[in-house]
């Protein structure tokens, strides 16, 4: 596929994207797409595949958003891009390839990325969430729902998702704190790697202000 | 004043703090109070002026953000204060002192701060808006107002604060960036610089992630 493509697709896909949290806009896929990439020089990809697969994956998050969880954006959005696909001309071997790379991408999977254009996705979603990006989105949420800036001693049993507990430290601790654990490629540990020290020096200093030791 | 005084003085003005945002909510009071209590170790200091200056100094915010900007925060909790302190029993010389540092507690401000309280209190405020804590304060109200996580691209000039540009990024540039040139006290510009230190160094590599550099 040519750069007149790609700009065709970016152009018909950008509805999807339309009044989304800001923490999954297309500048989180165009972030995605630099990271994928990046892993993508280790391995044996077809590149298509994974350049069409990064941009579709996230096209399902409205509905998902908009039913407070019950609509998976995951499979919903693989649903549309197969949609998209074909009308794009896209032959249905490379449209089964993307549609299971955006089917298995999410955390909370019942299917696991196999192929390596899968896995590249899905690691590279993930280390969007580390780092600094990482902490700059956890607390965007956190100020979209009104919750607390920081709080060193939030017992995360006791308070819930979503909820003014609901903090980018609260936020970091259940969901991003052993995601390294789950990285699949080799290039994406090492990225991850450096991320992940970066994020938990950071609430680690967090911490220490709140407490004025630093 | 002895505990059971501030325990009461607590109580009384908890109020001032329901629905405010959380950027601004009474952790931000008890952080501002730390690094307070830290500062005055160094300096000559009423600790009853300061301490309940610091307690006191955010209680007219809600006004000001009601009010989208048309009331000031610090001239208008100055007043409440009065009226406070005046119930309390504290004499009118301490009242005016610590309504001196509630006024001039303001970077945008008329009145500059004169006692060593006023500068404590000051120094302390801004430095709340330094460190990893002030990455994270930032990034909540950009997320309040639905702005980008991130865009290292950001031009100030032609952008405006409250809108969807409006990230921790740009607040970053705006109001953070060149704050330490502004701080007064010996203690308060040796915290100061590391969190300054700390705060630039977030940005850069945030700026540095979003290129898909590290």
């Amino acid at each position: 596929m040519d750069d007149e493509f790609y700009a065709k697709l970016k152009e018909r896909i950008m509805r999807y994207f339309e009044g989304v949290n800001p923490t999954h806009d297309f500048m989180h896929t165009e972030r995605v797409l630099n990271i994928a990439l990046n892993i993508a020089e280790d391995e044996n990809v077809d590149m298509d595949v994974l350049r069409m697969a990064v941009l579709l994956h996230d096209i399902g998050r409205k509905e998902q958003d908009e039913s407070c969880g019950e609509i998976c954006h995951a499979e919903n959005g693989a649903k549309i891009a197969r949609k998209i696909l074909r009308e794009f001309g896209v032959d249905e071997v490379k449209i089964n390839k993307i549609c299971h790379c955006i089917e298995t991408h999410r955390t909370r999977r019942d299917k696991a990325p196999e192929s390596i254009e899968a896995k590249i996705l899905f690691d590279a979603d993930k280390i969007d969430g580390l780092g600094a990006i990482g902490v700059l989105r956890t607390a965007s949420f956190a100020g979209h729902l009104g919750a607390v800036v920081h709080n060193p001693e939030i017992d995360v049993e006791k308070t819930k998702a979503y909820s003014k507990d609901d903090s980018a430290y609260r936020e970091f601790l259940v969901t991003h704190k052993n995601i390294i654990d789950k990285i699949m490629t080799k290039k994406g540990k090492e990225i991850a790697q450096k991320r992940d020290r970066f994020m938990k020096d950071f609430f680690e200093r967090a911490n220490k202000e709140a407490a004025g030791e630093v």
